[in-house]
């Protein structure tokens, strides 16, 4: 005991030791962390404030190559992309009607890349796409970074419009906040003051009425911001702003107000959820928690490639995608090879249609990467500790403001080791009594993760890498639920019999004069799948209930699987089903293992969402990649957003749905999937003020990829190698 | 930098003394996880072999009192019932024709319970139930534990059989080992020593055959042993050996060499997944990574009694269901009251039908829970540091063996708070410029696990508590995939012109000469909702598109929810279905939140299975629970097991098919709620020679319970509060 004791000493006096020690650390920040070691804050920015990114200092920029042809966009190329847009006087004039969109890597050709792959010295040419509103029109410009120069500049033609900029956003915005019937509007619900007012800018949609042709409309929604910073819960209902953003002018005006008594603005209490706010009683205290790694992480990251276990891939940040994984391989144990999964895997778009057909809601239609993008502005730099855990490791974003300067989101994606007590295999021994053995192999993942917070909602994406060669795509939902102000404080008569109440209000009342109105999240992902090649073959292995002859077998059923490849697009749309299910496989068809299975990687749905509205309804027809759960196409670069180019306004003329009604073939060729999860949200009174999250994943599984279980020469965790004993070796 | 350099010597020092002193404190074992304190193995033990359990001490039998109402069985309670048992001579006489099945707590009436919970004083009197055979009739025994004798003694009719005793496996199997035709069969193969053969215990299904009426069957399946624990990969294929357990002989025997060469047995290289018999190279080193509470867990066990957060609930080994949670109540931040969720819940049936017809596969249709238990003798141990992380505690199990006698199965169930750097909400502004707001909360869990390994099958069953009031029941799956010797080493043509080939294998081709059958898992857990307060009515929210009138929207169409409250058993019955969604809510009439919505809990389906065989095949109609994706019952004691009270040999006329049938009215009532979540496995070459585990999980979520988010009043994690920094407070 005189040993325990002194151990319990030696323990304590370590962990004080310990902790001043970090106290000391905390002054300093890891500049491992931190690509980009200096960061200024210009005083004239207007586009890039505080939280969502700091200005480059010259120096700076210069410093940084590209090594990897798929890196985003350097600083220094950014300012090319700037200077070459400019000598073509396509930015940078006086002239309004100059927009720049976004800036993004124009990614190589697959084969240039491929070539790359076998020839470090063939590095590819670098090249950026701007999308600019030139003169009214919409244009796709192509500059060599070499050169600095605009080598292709075309016009996109089609129903839809470019994303709005940020510059657009701002002087909408303005304009709207010193329109008189604005005023009027407000004075009438007793508010004095404009600058108590949040006007959000969000995308119109597309509904085929006249006073939308042939213009880039934005709609302004109005909120109450005084003394919380929830402001989403209290909406000043009922008036609706249309602007014009070509002539940069009120295009229509509406006041519920004129017609009848608005609702009341939501109270404020109960609204702000932040800390500093609160009052006891707080929640119960916990104890802390922490994921240890005294060795530090296990994987690298050098520049934008990463590498750990049996995987390697590149990740990069995306204006539009939030992040795109690229080449993501793994190592086969039996022979070091290494074999391809994922040429390219990122969300597409994603679809949140509010199902409310009133005034001032049946626009809520978003495309949300389309439309705002889920890089650039709307990802915040991610909170270290409580974004993602203390062993994580950031990487920091560069992106184009509306002027084409670059600047920064630090730590715009984080990287982490998972190890949350579950199992990655195991066996032991139970029915037959002299068969002694247990054998369990903890689960260690990495974790890649961005938030995109649009608006008020907050979406985290994560890719999970599991050793066992699963690659699992994770979405969290969090946020503000969006609401309607209303009347009503209280459901008066809701007894069990007239819960149908609920259905008027397109919603649930969360809140005193509060509706949560109802709505979807369609998460649809790109996965370029190049299952350990380029070729491949999607096939529906579909279960299906075989009957036994009579006097065959004492059983009269069973299940069996009917392969059935997709030879065309046609045939690669799937429609998820619990009766008739499916495995759903990407073959190889030129590999087989060495037993002759054909080698692939399963694709496993999760959390899969059929749409619900009208198929001719606009804003289904602007999202018709929600149609299907899958679909599968013949892999062409220019096609990568589900919604379309511009899904803005769009008639629906673009997108998968289109490019599928092609019916090219798609057996044993370079094909695209496509994955769609989501969630139906009937909202409750637990989403107040802020939602607790909703989580969702899917995933690709290797399906005889490996010869067997690529982890069975894993190690168990011991006691010794660990602080309180708990690792993986 | 003076001051940072000191800081990482103090670190590093601090680290060095802190692993000093754990290595010290690894002699030491925590009493506090181990609350029998002496287990000594008698050596006449037969029932209790090194893994399974140990014997108690008398002393230590004496020692513990139930302080529950739901407590298990005491060791001094088991050593009551047995002396019961004897002294009513239905147990211990030299007449063979005694059999005891299982001995369990009898619960209390649910009212006795609330009155207890009420007045402490009034502790309702413990029961006991054993099911034994005696001569030749099932019998159900209840045992009054006060005055240690039989207080009711009922004979079991119906067409189910009681679960196989390990008294009567070990004797057929005897039996078996030395019949002649075996011994012929083993020569005919090369097999001269039989001691290097494993017959495995299997319960027989059924199928309406001549040769099973009136009888209780086992059939054995045989392996070749010799160098390898992994049995299961070398089947010696093509004999059944049906065994009759009432006559104790052989009823069937059958070798398919009579007819035609047998398959080879496959090979045994690569069968054996231990760590000690795996050759370089390893798989790459992970750096270890541990989960660490430095000042230790945040919940307390007091007996069996857990409280965590706002969670408090019992928890229970038990012999069939192999974990029972009872009485799981939140408390309400609001007001701190108690509020009740889930009056008891656990795994009621495991179904898991082999997909062929074949002579030696057909009857493969195994109800787990009630044909084998997942606690006594399949819930091993479960291993610290591998089978939960190192933060767990332990709570152990105590099971009478065949003739009475208790023993224990130490470490049992497993509890430990689990963070894996998930996100419980967050919110930060990017839209709008200047709201400055950035909040997270990270998301800690608490886990109770238990871990059966049902033969070739390991199922890791956790119940997660969330502090959002989610209840999240998560299912994982792995161990050794059941395998059927084929002539075939490889498949010779297979294109993707004929992968059909596969469908007359009856499974995959996973390794040289082995097929890995085509089977499905089905687990269906009762779930006694008592959704704040007993009487609870389950409505269904149909998500249903809407059409607009033509002008009175630019919108076509919207969803809106139709809510059907179930009446009767009949609307209870749920098939889940992606194009016609709905919410599926246990509302408690007669409470309203503040704002008049019904307080309720969701059902969040997921992995959601149908069965594909054909409803009139015998193993589907003793299976007859898995028609629905949920059921929902009146309460009733006796309706605890979805597949009858005994399933084995059933011919379906028990189980909550039939209950249902009653359709008995189930509004405003106490109900049970039945979920079935599962995988159909198409198994591939990873699956061998050990599964990677796989997992799935459904949900119950508050929906209009709370007035609130639950969890506003959080707080961030700190870099202060722990070592490398991260930590929740």
């Amino acid at each position: 005991m005189a040993q325990l004791s002194s151990a319990r000493i030696l323990l304590a006096g370590s962990l004080l030791l310990f902790f001043l020690a970090i106290l000391f650390l905390n002054a300093r920040q890891d500049p491992t962390d931190k690509p980009l070691q200096s960061r200024t804050l210009e005083s004239d920015d207007k586009n890039c404030s505080k939280l969502r990114g700091r200005r480059i200092q010259k120096s700076v920029v210069e410093q940084r190559q590209p090594t990897h042809p798929m890196d985003p966009l350097t600083p220094s190329e950014l300012q090319r992309v700037r200077t070459a847009l400019r000598n073509a006087s396509l930015l940078g004039g006086d002239d309004a009607s100059q927009v720049l969109h976004s800036v993004d890597l124009e990614e190589p050709e697959k084969n240039e890349v491929r070539n790359w792959e076998r020839d470090a010295s063939s590095f590819p040419r670098r090249r950026a796409l701007a999308i600019l509103t030139v003169g009214g029109k919409y244009r796709n410009v192509l500059i060599d970074l070499d050169s600095s120069s605009v080598i292709e500049n075309t016009e996109v033609l089609g129903s839809g419009v470019p994303a709005m900029s940020r510059a657009e956003l701002d002087a909408a915005t303005t304009i709207a906040q010193t329109h008189p019937q604005f005023l009027e509007s407000l004075a009438a619900r007793g508010i004095s003051n404009a600058s108590d007012i949040i006007l959000l800018p969000v995308s119109p949609g597309w509904f085929g009425t006249p006073e939308e042709e042939n213009k880039r409309i934005m709609k302004l929604e109005c909120f109450l911001r005084a003394n919380t910073v929830n402001f989403y819960l209290r909406p000043v209902e009922g008036i609706v702003i249309a602007v014009d953003l070509v002539q940069m002018r009120i295009l229509k005006y509406s006041d519920i107000n004129n017609n009848k008594t608005p609702p009341p603005i939501p109270k404020l209490e109960g609204t702000d959820y932040r800390l500093s706010v609160q009052t006891p009683p707080f929640f119960p205290r916990l104890n802390p928690i922490s994921i240890e790694q005294p060795l530090g992480p296990s994987f690298t990251i050098d520049g934008h490639l990463v590498k750990w276990a049996n995987w390697e891939f590149h990740v990069r940040p995306d204006v539009r995608a939030g992040m795109v994984i690229s080449q993501a391989v793994v190592t086969d144990a039996e022979d070091r090879r290494k074999r391809s999964v994922l040429y390219q895997g990122f969300v597409s778009e994603l679809f949140v249609p509010y199902q409310s057909p009133e005034e001032g809601w049946y626009f809520r239609t978003y495309l949300d990467a389309g439309e705002y993008g889920l890089g650039g502005r709307l990802a915040l730099p991610l909170q270290p500790m409580n974004d993602c855990p203390g062993n994580a490791k950031y990487i920091d974003a560069v992106f184009a403001a509306s002027d084409g300067t670059p600047y920064v989101v630090p730590n715009m994606i984080c990287i982490f080791e998972r190890y949350a007590g579950d199992i990655a295999w195991r066996h032991s021994e139970a029915l037959v009594d002299d068969v002694e053995v247990h054998e369990v192999r903890p689960k260690v993942t990495l974790v890649v993760r961005m938030i995109a917070s649009i608006g008020n909602y907050d979406y985290i994406v994560d890719w999970e890498f599991q050793t066992d060669g699963v690659l699992r795509v994770k979405v969290g939902s969090s946020g503000i639920v969006m609401v309607k102000a209303t009347q009503m404080s209280s459901i008066e008569k809701a007894t069990t019999d007239d819960l149908g109440d609920e259905e008027e209000m397109y919603g649930t009342l969360v809140s005193e004069n509060t509706i949560g109105i109802h709505h979807d999240h369609f998460l649809t992902f790109y996965l370029d799948v190049d299952v350990d090649g380029v070729n491949n073959t999607f096939v529906e292995g579909k279960l299906v209930r075989r009957k036994v002859p009579p006097g065959a077998s004492p059983r009269r059923s069973y299940w069996g699987v009917e392969r059935c490849p997709a030879r065309t697009e046609g045939e690669g749309r799937v429609q998820v089903n619990l009766n008739n299910p499916s495995e759903y496989t990407v073959v190889n068809p030129g590999k087989k293992t060495r037993l002759g299975n054909a080698v692939g990687y399963r694709v496993v749905p999760g959390n899969s969402i059929a749409s619900l509205m009208d198929p001719d309804d606009p804003p289904q027809r602007r999202a018709a990649f929600t149609e299907n759960q899958m679909w599968v196409t013949l892999h062409n670069r220019s096609e990568k957003w589900a919604g379309g180019l511009f899904p803005s306004q769009s008639h629906g003329d673009d997108g998968l749905a289109v490019w599928s009604s092609r019916n090219r073939e798609i057996e044993n060729k370079d094909i695209t999937l496509w994955y769609t999860m989501g969630f139906h949200h009937v909202p409750c009174q637990e989403d107040f003020p802020v939602m607790p999250t909703v989580t969702g994943s899917f995933e690709l599984k290797p399906a005889n990829f490996f010869e067997r279980n690529p982890i069975v020469k894993t190690k168990p965790n011991r006691v010794e190698s660990c602080s309180h004993g708990n690792s993986v070796n």
